[in-house]
C-alpha cells in the first residue's frame, strides 16, 4: 500500500514503552499527549523555545528551521528533533529524554470555589543566539524575534529597539527577552527568567492594597495597604470628583494615588527581596472614579445625571505613561468598568466568586465607601450601585473610625453568666476593640452590632428611634446608667470617657443609628429592585456574598436581623472578604480570567437606580431595622 | 414553495430600472454592485457611516441596530435603510436616492507604469452623536467607538482618552473621529472630515525631500527638499556612523534630520495653508543607516564585518516619539530595510516600478551617496550594494559640487559648425551649467559627460589615463591649451579663470578620472554579479532603470560609453527619477503598498560582496572606461 493512502501510524515512545495510534502527520508532541506523556514547552509549540527536545530512533525527519536553531549537526544525525513541530508521516519510535518531560502539574490559583490556571500574558526566555556572521547577517531585531517563533511582534517602545544592539554584544547573545501578550518589550543581558513579577491593586476610594506575586508560579509573594491619599481631598467619590475639576486638582489626584500604589511596589518588593524592574505587570481594579483618576480623566461626568463614564472598556496603559515603579517597558492592565458607579472592583468581584457561570440565583454585595449590589441566575449578570454612603466605613458616624487598633468591632450582648450577675455595667455588654486596645472609636461592624444588641434590648424601636431614659422599656431597665440625653439628642455610651482612649465616652447617637438605617436599607433595597428585574424573590437566593473587609467583620446575624440584605438561612449567607482584590490577582496571572472580565463587563446590565420610583419605595420598607419579611 | 428554499431574489432598482438575480440573503449594496451601481460608503459597510441610505420599496426588512442609529422613526417607517447590513430575503424593489451614489471614480495615483489605488490608513468620519441620557448611559468612548463599528479600537495614546470628554461635551457632541490603521487615534470638534494630509519623505545622505498629500485624493499639494543637516558631521555613511558613537552624537544626529523633517513640513504647509495638526500619517525612506538615526538607534554594527543592521521591519512609530511637526497622535510609517546597506530607499524604488511583478529581466540601479542595484526576473529579486562612493554627487571629485544653480552639468563635444568654425577653444566644447550661470563646479552629469568626451578626443586612455600634452595624440590637437600639468599631475580645464564664477579654472583632474573609473566600475560590477547569480547575461536585460536625481540627468549614451552599465541598444536605458520618493508617496496613499513593501523586503536576496571574489574580478574588469563587451 503507498504510503499515501495510510491515514494512521503508530507511534511508540520510550523508554515508557507506551504506544498510540494517531493520524499520519501528527506532531510528536500531539502523539505524546495521546500516550498522555507531557513534553515541557513554554512558546506554545512554536518552535521558539526548545524545551520539548526528542530523539526519533525510526523514521528520522527531515530537520526543520527550528531544529537546526536548537541542535547541533551531530545531535541533528542521531535524531534529535523538537516534538512540537515534527510531524511524523509513518509508524515511529521516540524516545523522550527526562529532561523534556513536564513532571509539575499546571499551576493554578485558587478563585472562590474555582481554580484558575496561571497563565500571564508576561513571559520570559533565556536566548542563546548565534553570534552574526558574513553568512547570517539577520538585523539584531529579526535574530531575537526568529528565536522567540513568528507569533512575537516587534517592541513598541522604541527604547527597547535603541537599546538592544548595545545589549546584544555586551552579553555576548546571551540574553534573555520578556514578552507580553504576543509583543517584545524587552531584551536583558544574561539568563533572569525566573525573575518574573507582577503587582495586584485594588484600588479603594477609603484603602489601597498592593500584592507582589510571582507571575510563572502565580504565588503571592507579599502584600501591602495604605490608606488612599486622596482622602485629604474628601473621603467619598463625590468630592474627589470635585476636586478634579478644579485647577491642578486632576493631575494632582492623579500624582496622590501613583505615589501610593509606588510606596507599596517598593514595600513589598523590599520585603521580598525583588528588583521593581522585574515587575513587568500590573492589574488594577477600583471603582469607576478612582479609574478614571488613576488613568487621568476627569471623572466630572459621573458627578451629575446622567452618570456616563468616559470609559468602560478595559485598558492597557504603559508604565512610562502613568510613571509607576516597575519596568519602564512594563503595562498596567485595567480591568472594565461597568457604568459610573459599578466599576472593575465590582468585575473583579463576579470574576472572582464565579457569579457568571452560576446556574441557581446567588446575590453578593462588595462593601465599600458605595455598596454595589450583583444578582445572578443563569448566566444573566445583573448589577446596580447604592448610595449605601461610607457608614460600614466608619464614615459620617459620631464617633465612627475605620477598621484599625482601638476600634469597637464587636458589641454583644453578655452571655447568660453575665446576665446571673446582675447588672454590673460592663458585664452586661460585651465590647471587644481591634487589637484589644482601649476604645478610640467604633468601626462599621461595631455600629451594626451596637445597633442590633439595642434593638434587642428594646432601646432602639423598629423605625429607628433611640429612646431616651425616660421612654426606655423595662427591658431596659439595666442599661438605663448608659443613656444619655432626651429625644433626638439620646446618646448610648458604649465605653465611658474614663476607660476610652479619648478621654471622651465612645457612643450610639440617635444620628448614628439614622445614618445606618439609610446606608442598609439603600443595600437592601438594590437588592430587592434587581430581584424585581430577575423575576425573583428572595428566598430563591442560594448564596448571598457579603464582600469588602466589611463583609469579614460583620457578624452575618445582625445583617439579617436589622434587615441590611433580604431574611435568609444564615448559612446562605457567605463573607468572602476583598473579592475585588482577588479579581485583580487572578487577572494579573492569568490571560484568560482577562478576556473573562471583559466579556462579564459587557454582559452584565447595569439597572440605574436614580429615576426609578420602585427603588425609592423599596428604599423605605427597607428602613424598618428588623428581618427582612418578604412573603 | 417555502420561501427558505428559495435561493435567488430577483433585486430591481429605482430610478435606474436595473434588475439583478442574487442569492437569498445578500446584502443592498452587494446586489446594487451587481447592478453596476455604486452606493457610497467610507466604512467598509460596518453601518458606521450611514452613506449608503437606500428605500425599500417592498420586501422591508426589521431595522437593525445601525437603521435605528442613522434614521428617524419616521424614515424608518418609510422604509429607509443602510446598504451595507440590510440583507434581503426576497424579490425587491429599492430606491437609490441621488445622494448615495458615488459619482466619482476610485481614486488611483501614478506609480511608475501602474496604477495605485488610494486607500490610505488614516481615514476621518463626521459623527453626530446622541448626547448621553439615562436611557443611554454609554461611556464617551463607547459612544464613539460603537459609531465607528466594532472594527476600530480604543486610542493607544492616553492624551486621546484624557481629552475626550471636553471635546465632546463643547461640540455638543458633533466631533469628527480620526482613525488609523483600525484604531480610534483623536475626535476633533465639528467637521474636519475633509482636512486629511500626510507628508512622504525621502531621506538621501545629501539630500532630503519631503511631499505634502492630502490623502483622501491622493493629490500632491507641494513638495520640498533640503540639504540633509547631518552632513556637517560627514558627507557620507560611514563618517556619519563614527559621530554617532561620539558622546552625544547620535542624538544629535538624529535631532538635525528631524528639524529637516520639520522645517520641509512647515514650509510645504505654509505654501498651501495646511494646517501641520491635520497631517496624520507620514511615510518615510531612506538608507538603511539614515533610517537607523531618523530613529535613534546606533548605527555603529553597519560599520564593521558582518555590517548587520539593528533593525530591518518595517515600524510604526508615534509623532511623540520623535517629536516630529504633525498631529501629536499622528504616525510615521518607516518603510522595511533589506540589509545594512540595502535600505527603505531601494525598497521604494522596487515598489514604484514594479520590479516585483516583473517576468522578464529587468535591472536597475539607485544612484545616490551609494549605488543600489536590484536585477528581477520572474518574481524574484536580488539586490546589492556598491561602494560607488559619492563621486557621482560631485564628492571627491577636485571640483565637484552637487547638482545645483551653476554646476556643469552637460559637456559634449562641439557639433560640426563647430569644427568648421576651425578651432576656437570655446566652440570644440559645449559646455552648459545649471541655471546657465558663470561655472562655480561640475557635479556627476557633468564629470561624466567630461570624461566620455575625453575619452572621445583621445585624451584619456581606455585604462583612465589623462595623457599630457606630450602623450596627446594628434586628434587631440585643437585641445591641448587645456591642458596643463604632466603625468599623473596632469589637468584638462574645461573653463577659464576668467569665465568662472569662482575666479579659479574649472578642471578635469587625473584624480577625477580615477573616481569616476572607481565608481562606476562598482555599480557595473555589481549588476554584473547579480546577474551571474540570476544565471542572466547583460543581452537578455529588457530594461535598465536608473533612478535617482542623477538618472534624470545623466545621458544614458555617456553611461554606455564609459561602461557604467552593460552594453544595452540606449532605449532600453530608462531613467526614473527619485523612485524612491515615489515609493514614500504610494506607501503613504496606499496601505496595500505598505504591505507590499513588506513582503518585497522579505523576498528580496540580499547578496553581500565584501566577501566574495567574483565581485573583485568583476570590478577590475569593469575598470576600462569602454562599453561593456560581454559576449
Amino acid at each position: 500500500m503507498p504510503k499515501s493512502h495510510k491515514t494512521e501510524i503508530t507511534v511508540r515512545f520510550v523508554p515508557d514503552g507506551k504506544e498510540v495510534r494517531v493520524p499520519a502527520g501528527s506532531t510528536v508532541m500531539e502523539a505524546a499527549a495521546r500516550a498522555e506523556i507531557t513534553v515541557q514547552s513554554s512558546c506554545g509549540g512554536r518552535g521558539a523555545c526548545g524545551k520539548c527536545k526528542v530523539k526519533l530512533l525510526s523514521a528520522v525527519t527531515e530537520p526543520g528551521k527550528s531544529d537546526v536553531r536548537h541542535f547541533t549537526a551531530d545531535e541533528l544525525s542521531q535524531g534529535y528533533r523538537l516534538a512540537c513541530l515534527t510531524r511524523l508521516a509513518e509508524d515511529a519510535v521516540v524516545e523522550i529524554p527526562a529532561y523534556s518531560r513536564l513532571v509539575r502539574e499546571k499551576i493554578s490559583l485558587d478563585g472562590l470555589g474555582k481554580k484558575v490556571e496561571v497563565e500571564p500574558v508576561a513571559w520570559k526566555l533565556f536566548l542563546q543566539l548565534p553570534e552574526p556572521s558574513l553568512e547570517d547577517q539577520r538585523a539584531d531585531l529579526t535574530r531575537v524575534l526568529e528565536a522567540l517563533g513568528e507569533q512575537v511582534s516587534q517592541p513598541t517602545d522604541l527604547s527597547t529597539l535603541q537599546a538592544l544592539p548595545d545589549i546584544l554584544r555586551q552579553a555576548n547573545f546571551q540574553v534573555t527577552a520578556v514578552c507580553s501578550d504576543g509583543e517584545l518589550i524587552a531584551v536583558e543581558p544574561g539568563d533572569t527568567s525566573t525573575q518574573l513579577y507582577g503587582m495586584a491593586f485594588d484600588i479603594g476610594t477609603t484603602t489601597i492594597v498592593g500584592y507582589l506575586m510571582h507571575l510563572e508560579s502565580g504565588a503571592q509573594v507579599a502584600v501591602d495597604a495604605l490608606v488612599n491619599p486622596q482622602a485629604q481631598f474628601g473621603d467619598d467619590v463625590i468630592s474627589r470628583i470635585s476636586h478634579a475639576s478644579t485647577e491642578g486638582g486632576l493631575k494632582l489626584l492623579q500624582q496622590k494615588v501613583v505615589e501610593a500604589i509606588n510606596h507599596i511596589t517598593l514595600e513589598t518588593c523590599r520585603e521580598s527581596g525583588v528588583n521593581p524592574a522585574h515587575i513587568y505587570e500590573m492589574a488594577v481594579v477600583g471603582n469607576t472614579c478612582m479609574m478614571h483618576l488613576l488613568l487621568g480623566i476627569n471623572p466630572a461626568s459621573l458627578a451629575t445625571a446622567p452618570y456616563v463614564p468616559v470609559i468602560t472598556e478595559a485598558r492597557v496603559v504603559a508604565a512610562r505613561e502613568l510613571g509607576l515603579e516597575m519596568n519602564p517597558h512594563g503595562r498596567i492592565y485595567v480591568l472594565p468598568n461597568i457604568a459610573g458607579f459599578v466599576g472593575a472592583d465590582t468585575v473583579g468581584v463576579i470574576i472572582a466568586s464565579g457569579l457568571e457561570a452560576s446556574r441557581g440565583l446567588r446575590a453578593a454585595v462588595d462593601i465599600g465607601t458605595n455598596g454595589e449590589v450583583i444578582v445572578a441566575k443563569n448566566g444573566r449578570l445583573l448589577a446596580c450601585s447604592t448610595a449605601a454612603g461610607p457608614a460600614f466605613e466608619g464614615a459620617r458616624i459620631s464617633q465612627g473610625m475605620r477598621a484599625a487598633s482601638g476600634a469597637i468591632d464587636r458589641v454583644s450582648i453578655g452571655g447568660s453568666s453575665a446576665k446571673e450577675a446582675g447588672g454590673a455595667l460592663d458585664s452586661l455588654l460585651q465590647i471587644h476593640t481591634i487589637d484589644e486596645t482601649p476604645a478610640r472609636g467604633i468601626c462599621g461592624s461595631g455600629v451594626v452590632d451596637a445597633i442590633a444588641a439595642l434593638r434587642e434590648i428594646g432601646l432602639i424601636t423598629a423605625s429607628g428611634r433611640l429612646l431616651d431614659a425616660k421612654s426606655a422599656p423595662e427591658t431596659a431597665a439595666p442599661y438605663l446608667a448608659r443613656l444619655e440625653g432626651t429625644g433626638g439628642q439620646t446618646r448610648f455610651i458604649l465605653v465611658g470617657a474614663d476607660r476610652s482612649a479619648t478621654g471622651q465616652p465612645i457612643c450610639i447617637t440617635s444620628q448614628d443609628v439614622r445614618e445606618l438605617q439609610n446606608a442598609k436599607a439603600a443595600i437592601c433595597a438594590g437588592v430587592m429592585v434587581l430581584l424585581d428585574e430577575m423575576g425573583a424573590v428572595p428566598e430563591e437566593i442560594e448564596e448571598f456574598l457579603l464582600a469588602g473587609a466589611f463583609g469579614n467583620y460583620i457578624r452575618r446575624e445582625n445583617a439579617l436581623a436589622i434587615g441590611m440584605i433580604p431574611a435568609l438561612p444564615l448559612e446562605r449567607v457567605v463573607p468572602i472578604g476583598n473579592a475585588a482584590g482577588l479579581g485583580a490577582r487572578l487577572a494579573l496571572a492569568s490571560a484568560g480570567m482577562r478576556r473573562l472580565a471583559e466579556k462579564v463587563a459587557e454582559r452584565v446590565e447595569y439597572v440605574e437606580l436614580s429615576n426609578r420610583p420602585d427603588f425609592y419605595s423599596r428604599y423605605t420598607d427597607a428602613m424598618e431595622l428588623a428581618p427582612v419579611v418578604t412573603s
